[in-house]
């Protein structure tokens, strides 16, 4: 008996056009059906926005005879997310995956990430849900190296499912094939990013700012992300979407509010 | 002995000219000094967006002989906490508010809310930290009858501190204060969006598209926010930033990737 191909969105934070994007996509196309539904463009840093406090646009950019469907959308990832659910596939893909990020969203990144906002969209929906991201910022990064990894983790999900509201979050050393020692399913490391604004003069004299800043881990653990990526290993944290701090109720209720 | 007054951050995502920081800010000066540092328009729906794209704006806006500084910035609530530690305080304060949102940011809003990724941006950098919010989106909603819950539970916070990693993300129902039945600490209800997108044509006839949706509550606890706010009282969820699932990890270990 013929098992019915999977249906797989893809979406993205850097834009359409981004390597990464392309890489996961030739994945995804020997494990099943896909649809593409990303940005127009950069959307790094955004986070769970959504847009509603202006018009969103969405542009069908494959060709009729192409393989799959590709969509550009003017919104966030997030939105991305939402168009591809409710006006292209109308109903709920077996699979979205989201990536592959150019630069890490390991440890506190995961907050601020647009592919893993996505990915965690795509989760609140109950949809199967997995972001990738390689700890590389080069728009040439080596995706080659990575990619049986990322086979083998979405084969897994659309093999066994994941556990309820529970989204993949995972990131790649930037290392050769050989030299990756394996997979480990880490925890968030806690850290921080300790920010400075570069403040410049617009040609008018008029100040205005750059955001910078420096990552740092505070976190010793060795069953981190941060841990896994620095020694070699893929991490991959389960995320959770129901943020509340369970263990702080007790002490809450002892204010008798 | 005089104690010395603590010092106040005051930030929120509709923009530092809305009635709700305006509310918020005439409680905060009773507790301490205040520092406002706020979006200069409305930032609803921006999750925890930062701005790594584009350039930062920031005006101190407050007269020099005024009661307190005032600072609008071009970027997002989270941006916002992040000029304001950086580069205005130059260090933490001993509290961050944000709000009082126009409108709900109870369950899974707490995901796409500004104001509560304001409050969680200060929570990460280590400042005690409340999101507050009251279920009326009215640019005239009635703010005096939540200022005596606001005024409690920000000095029990400045009074014994939050459990590490942990924000409070509180909300009101809209209603008179004799109408309010008391304080409830909470957990995340969970619930959807379930969204559409309004179709519609620019004056070249081109489409184009709102995004709109109906919130829809999936969960039947009498121990969540949803139930709270129906039933009359304030919710208060704890919520925190590791979004590790940690119940997820034995499950995804026995995958031996």
């Amino acid at each position: 008996m013929m098992k019915k191909r999977p249906l797989i969105l893809i979406t993205n934070d850097d834009g359409i056009t981004a390597p990464g994007i392309r890489a996961l996509i030739s994945v995804m196309q020997q494990l099943g059906d896909i649809i593409v539904v990303a940005p127009d463009g950069p959307q790094s840093g955004t986070g769970h926005a959504i847009t509603i406090n202006n018009t969103l646009h969405l542009e069908k950019i494959s060709k009729p005879d192409a393989a799959f469907e590709e969509y550009a959308c003017s919104g966030t990832p997030v939105d991305c997310v939402k168009f591809a659910v409710s006006e292209i596939i109308k109903g709920k893909p077996d699979l979205c995956v989201s990536g592959i990020n150019h630069g890490s969203n390991s440890s506190i990144n995961v907050i601020y990430s647009g592919t893993m906002s996505a990915a965690v969209e795509a989760g609140i929906e109950g949809i199967p849900s997995i972001g990738f991201s390689l700890q590389d910022f080069d728009w040439n990064a080596d995706f080659d190296a990575i990619t049986p990894f990322v086979k083998e983790i979405a084969s897994k999900v659309l093999e066994t499912g994941l556990p309820e509201g529970t989204i993949l979050n995972v990131n790649f050393p930037k290392l050769k094939r050989e030299d990756i020692k394996g997979v480990k399913i880490c925890r968030q490391a806690k850290a921080i990013w300790l920010e400075t604004f570069d403040k410049r003069k617009t040609p008018m004299g008029r100040d205005y700012y750059w955001l910078t800043g420096e990552f740092k881990n505070l976190d010793n653990g060795e069953d981190t992300d941060e841990w896994a990526l620095k020694n070699g290993y893929v991490s991959i944290v389960p995320v959770q979407f129901d943020l509340t701090a369970y263990h702080a109720m007790q002490f809450l209720n002892s204010w008798n509010l």
